[in-house]
């Protein structure tokens, strides 16, 4: 299922919506109409884990194409949000998890040149995440070096404390797209997060695509485009650390709870590795896309 | 005021308190014994900002020491918790922020020796947050330098973006103590939220004086003691970055929101930078202590 937070007016309050066939039917709504109590949010959903998947898909089933007045709209007609518009904690951001980005990083920012030993986490605050269509700031008194980082974003649906490599995908609710922008010129003695965890640096979305439907995680491709041209392209099968192994490390020491968003890390390609280096500026559009999950589209504004 | 969250009993839900006169005032019961409806939680108190702590102080005042049958229960006899048991978000940590503790960490650690031009931000998840009592884990598989990091902790009362430096201070409800626990043999490629973010490495408490009875936080004494041997003192006047200067640098990126906190960084005195180096170990009791605020006390405990 492609699950998605939207709303369907300006006015209206965030809601959660599944996409059939170009149309979001809204998860609470076709609930009510079939006698069934159903979250109107994301992370309600992932609480109810797996039951609620199944008690969904029976009813998207039952009612295919034969919506119950009022429960869909054409996806052109709604606003999307980010699928999780307010974390419960930072995002898990995951460095240098590409061969070639460890490659190109150690040319051009701070980092070494040996591939890591162990996963590089950092983080991203709440307050850093936007939707599909939503600005980017740019804030000239900040930065002057605006970057892009296309990443399968992993979604945690279970409670997760020291899980073994060969159960971890049994953890994992869903996939999505996240655009890990940077500050370049705003990195701290090796801590990221001032330079990734700015206002409007986490664009999130565009759906959660639940994981019965992509069995293989590592074997997506992912590419980037600046205003239309490719910047970065790449497959999950390049990943240093596997979804796996990133989510048995992170419980060993910090418990993982439903909802949690694991941003896996971006291949080469980034601004900061090109040669002449490269920065977004007010007025770019980026687009980030994972096969099978969606497309993320994001203007740069000035603020 | 001091507020607290607290359990009457292990079966009781957590509950806002102030404590009066070694009492625990229920701050729900005490208002709605006076027909006043007050939160119960830290979180839902501090969204009220200035006018909550208004009507709470009146309260205070028309009852004190004639506290409504149910309202006021020994502080002995209750179980204090963490002052924010779950933070909307992670901790913001400053590290390197008082200048002989910049010295010793690059001694022993792989910091710099020159001090930070800009504070140095890290987090802590929700998830790392303990109360007071509550058990450190020691867990060897992971860690065998276990350490200890006395600080005082800010808690934001109002959403703070781009604030200037002269007027930061309006922005804090109140300030605590925070334990800083690393795990220095964790650290990875400079980033340290797999070091300092780990399950119950943020004790917390034991509560939250509001910033109208700390005019100053510039003047505070802190120290710490493992098994009551002092090992950690200093002043808070010997900040590096000072609290305006924190909430103006991270605000002019990160928009921080009621309920926020910053630990804003510790003395020397770890012992990672001690000859020989000095590690926590299951049995040992560490004291953190703030002045005007309070003692946090925890055991270390193997897991």
């Amino acid at each position: 299922m492609r699950l998605v937070t939207y709303r369907a007016s300006v006015e209206d309050a965030a809601q959660l919506g599944v996409i059939e066939d170009q149309m979001v039917v809204d998860v609470a709504r076709l609930g009510a109409s079939c006698g069934v109590e159903l979250p109107n949010s994301m992370l309600d959903f992932i609480d109810l884990s797996s039951p609620g998947i199944e008690v969904l898909k029976e009813l998207l089933e039952a009612k295919r194409s034969r919506w119950p007045t009022g429960t869909a709209r054409a996806l052109d007609d709604v606003k999307l949000l980010a699928p999780i518009p307010r974390p419960r904690k930072n995002i898990f951001g995951i460095g240098l998890n590409y061969v070639e980005h460890v490659e190109e990083s150690s040319r051009t920012l701070d980092t070494s040149k040996d591939l890591p030993k162990q996963p590089v986490i950092f983080s991203k605050p709440p307050t850093a995440v936007i939707g599909p269509g939503d600005a980017i700031e740019h804030n000239k008194n900040i930065t002057q070096q605006l970057d892009w980082e296309v990443e399968l974003a992993v979604i945690i649906g279970r409670t997760a404390k020291r899980v073994p490599v060969d159960r971890a995908l049994n953890y994992v609710f869903g996939y999505s797209v996240m655009n890990d922008i940077s500050a370049r010129d705003n990195r701290r003695a090796g801590q990221w997060i001032y330079s990734k965890g700015q206002d409007t640096f986490a664009p999130f979305g565009p759906c959660i695509v639940t994981a019965d439907e992509i069995p293989d995680p590592h074997d997506l491709d992912l590419w980037l485009r600046v205003n239309g041209v490719e910047k970065q392209r790449s497959n999950t099968r390049h990943l240093l650390f596997n979804i796996p192994t990133l989510i048995a490390d992170i419980s060993a020491a910090m418990t993982l709870e439903p909802g949690d968003i694991i941003a896996s890390g971006t291949p080469a390609g980034v601004g900061a590795g090109r040669v002449p280096q490269e920065w977004m500026w007010p007025g770019d559009v980026v687009e980030a896309c994972v096969d099978k999950i969606g497309l993320l589209r994001n203007p740069i504004v000035a603020v």
